[in-house]
């Protein structure tokens, strides 16, 4: 079982760069940011660095301070102004146990490395198909034992006192099953919990099919949290393909948005990069998505 | 003086698999088309060439036929199924007249190669700077010897029966100048008149500076224009970089978006390839850039 761990280059938050390139006449209901309009160029994918031009401007004329009524939700302080983020590429078997033990293993490692984010895939404990998932599937609510996949997340957030946003899992929740992403916090609290809104149904005769919405439900909210590491929406795999999602993201304060994935080979390719590439400049955060590729 | 002719390969509008990919619950608004979402590939920058796998399926499991109240605008049937376009690449020089003469070669040879569609750049009739705009601007209302470049454009357009999307030049309007763009019909008449709606106001210390507030005023509306091609959404240059005009007009049924551009070598290679791929595959639309750069 192989897996590997990229930590990003450190992380500035600059806030004050951040965001008001977003202003258009046509968007007044997405502005948030100053009154004086400032350019920052597009984050590159997994690596960031500080802006090393801090005060260019790269606006439209117009005037944002009049574009939302009423005015913007105030930015969040930044909790910390550089810190590493951990993505796990995980490799998935049939052993349940052995996918938790080998998601911990990388966790810490990523930790020992200095990561203050950690970043798992999507359904990193359980094979990706409709016969696993009710099998894998486990009770997040009611945690403990019904859920040993995010008990190992908690503790392992606690103990190394970091952020994670844990991948996914396929989640029981009544009779339903939900593709869920788990958030822990550095005190190993549950803070949130994103069901995958949009499910992914292909079929591309002789190359993919796969139909999610045999077996799961769509999520039907947003997930956005505050963590020591800033504000951060969460999406599953295909919610990145919609713009509205990250939009509400980046007009509701997020620092970063997380999209934990198991992209395919098919479609995957001319999507991914591109995908990560446009929300970041679009909506002036940094995004980073760990894969499972199948 | 030098020009380049692209012409790009045959576009089929393949419109049955178009935008339907758009649905998300979070996106009621924008919701255009059938009830069966759909797939398509996302649009190559320049060259489409039909699907060649018409019927996968790759989509939401949610219910776009719900999705909106009152009903989504039907789709315009595609008055042609295959067609050229020619994006047409000037240098510009501080004669107008030899500006307008070279335009009108270059589209005269674009249209020999078979273009129904061609598109000319930003500000291909004057030098891009302050001191040239009010000289080289023109009255486009009053038209005939109050501006010889739109005459020029709406000649050739009859005389070779051809759409164009004619970059944009200076515009006089009163005491006003607009960075302008107007669509002539095979017929010659002016069907659309595009004033650039986010001007580019940039200051990047020893790399480029350019506030084109100084001298322009911004336009204050969205531009979508039925012809021969189709239904063609209008952008300027940096409008490009606002991803809500781009929902507007996948929104409003656009087949293609033409974005007419002069962009800067500082922070335009950041830009122009990422923003073209992201508002076609967002918005499962067309995009075309003819580009001038400075």
């Amino acid at each position: 079982m192989k897996s590997a761990v990229a930590i990003t280059s450190k992380i500035h938050l600059n806030l004050n760069l951040r965001r008001n390139h977003l202003y258009s006449p046509l968007s007044r209901s997405i502005f948030l940011g100053k009154a004086k309009p400032v350019f920052q160029s597009p984050p590159l994918i997994r690596t960031h660095s500080s802006n090393p031009n801090p005060n260019p401007i790269m606006a439209s004329s117009s005037k944002p301070e009049q574009a939302r009524a009423p005015p913007a939700l105030p930015l969040p302080t930044p909790p910390v102004a550089k810190f590493k983020v951990g993505l796990c590429q995980l490799s998935v078997t049939a052993d349940k146990e052995r996918n938790i033990a080998h998601a911990r293993r990388a966790i810490e490692e990523a930790a020992e490395k200095g990561a203050k984010l950690i970043l798992l895939p999507e359904i990193w404990n359980s094979p990706y198909s409709h016969d696993s998932f009710p099998v894998y599937a486990e009770d997040i609510d009611a945690g403990g034992d019904a859920s040993p996949s995010t008990a190992m997340l908690s503790e392992v957030a606690r103990l190394l006192k970091i952020t994670i946003v844990g991948g996914s899992i396929p989640e029981r929740s009544g009779d339903r099953l939900y593709n869920t992403c788990c958030v822990f916090g550095s005190d190993g609290k549950l803070i949130a919990k994103h069901r995958k809104i949009h499910l992914f149904d292909i079929d591309i005769p002789g190359k993919i099919t796969f139909i999610e919405s045999k077996s799961l439900t769509a999520g039907e909210t947003p997930t956005i949290v505050d963590t020591d590491v800033g504000r951060i929406g969460i999406g599953i795999c295909y919610d990145i393909r919609f713009q509205e999602l990250a939009m509400i993201y980046g007009a509701r304060g997020a620092h970063l948005i997380c999209y934990p994935g198991a992209f395919n080979m098919t479609t995957g390719p001319l999507h991914w990069e591109l995908l990560q590439r446009a929300r970041a400049t679009d909506n002036q955060v940094l995004p980073h998505s760990p894969f499972v590729f199948f």
